[in-house]
């Protein structure tokens, strides 16, 4: 089971667990909202969204930082996914 | 009786119970709004809405992904389904 | 006496009483908005509303699903009706 | 002496007072906002307002609902009269 | 000392101090915002304020009909003026 | 050291302290916003500002009013400066 | 590791620590939003965001003024960065 996303939505799945994000990248505890590190596992096609003209930036299999709190999170054969509009992406990391 | 949506709205059919989403997508128990699967019973014409151009890109019989709290429910001869704007609607699932 | 809405305001009549609307569409008990059932009784023209170009899709006789909150209620010659935005009608019943 | 008024904002003088409005509009008692019966005294000249092209559709005479709560009231010369903006305008009685 | 108002901004002189306001215009009690008399002074240039063209619509030596609460009021050389966009701005008194 | 602002930013520098403004412009003691005096210091560059174009119409050396809870405070080699969006500056003082 | 920056963000390493920002900008003590100082380590490509049309007035190297509160923080290799838009950038610090 796949999901395609639409507009300037991309799927993403996270790759540490909420916990133990220490490895990479460490999120210092303000009270600022706090950016994750994830995998786009699919992207939207982009065009009109909202009537303005979105391109896609971000590709399967890049690793990107996302806003914690954004998208809405769904579980697929067992693994979970979060749903989120491009503009959410902080970053691309290298 | 059938419903014709206006613009960008999309009548949809919800596939599982709420209670009962576990077989295919599991909804995590997060604070975040979880969203649901459905089927697409009928689309809009698209067109101009609120004066941005919108097309519409979910089709009849297509099973899709929503924010389960967006839209209008209503019951039309024994069945539930619900309007919603095509923007509420998370992704296609194939 | 008549209306006659300006710009992208539509004219509605109710169909059915607030508490008996079970006969066709039923509005399960939720805690969403409850779209309710009507006959449109008089359009405006479309144009340019709110410096967007409008165009409308509903005609005078037509049965429309409205969101029930939407819009101002008056009474004209002893009978009710209900001024609302275009965009507050959710579908065409057919 | 007159109010020349600006833009798209509109000129009005209520018809009945607001506890005796039951004549020929009747406004229900719900917890919707209620319109009110008015004749049209001054408009203005339309054209960019906010950055937008509106045009007047209301004219000096004619009898409007607008929404009870919109606009400011001002008395001239021992008149009372509202001033809104035309889209607090609903319909036009006929 | 004078002020030259940017965009769309208007500098204007109330007529009566704000308790005595019955002379001409008289503002009655309700809890909508109560506009006031004034006599424009000085006004912007126009031009894109906001991204947006605005055209300045009113002159200096008119009397205007201004909403109380709007704009910021300055003291120079002893006399009070308020500074506000030109929006405020319900009417031109003739 | 310098401040060089970008798009649409001005930096002031304000010429009476807070408490004794009372020489030249006199703010009454009203519930609404206080403009204050300042020196403008450094304009930004303009042109596309948030996807719209803003022209700068202030110059260094010229005298402001702006509104005092406006903008962002620095001190910089011992000297207080505010930055904030020319939109936040009502007028030139002549 | 390396952040790339979509769209209008910016990332940026602030210059000295929270608590001693008096060597060269001083924060007086107000109600008023502090800005922070801080070098720019990697810039997106602009273009298209939102539906407008962005151009990067920064690069890399330049220090910077920022909104304190802007932005998400992140530890990369040990070392903490903020993404921001470069809307949240005040100013260029020469």
């Amino acid at each position: 089971m796949k999901i395609r996303p639409l507009g300037d939505r991309v799927v993403i799945k996270k790759i540490e667990a909420e916990e133990t994000t220490k490895s990479g990248i460490v999120l210092p505890g303000t009270a600022k909202e706090k950016p994750q590190e994830a995998e786009v596992v699919a992207v939207g096609p982009g065009g009109i969204v909202d009537g303005k003209e979105v391109k896609i930036g971000v590709k399967v299999g890049e690793r990107v930082l996302f806003s914690k709190y954004a998208g809405n999170e769904v579980k697929i054969d067992g693994t979970e996914y979060t749903i989120l509009r491009q503009d959410d992406i902080l970053g691309i990391i290298e």
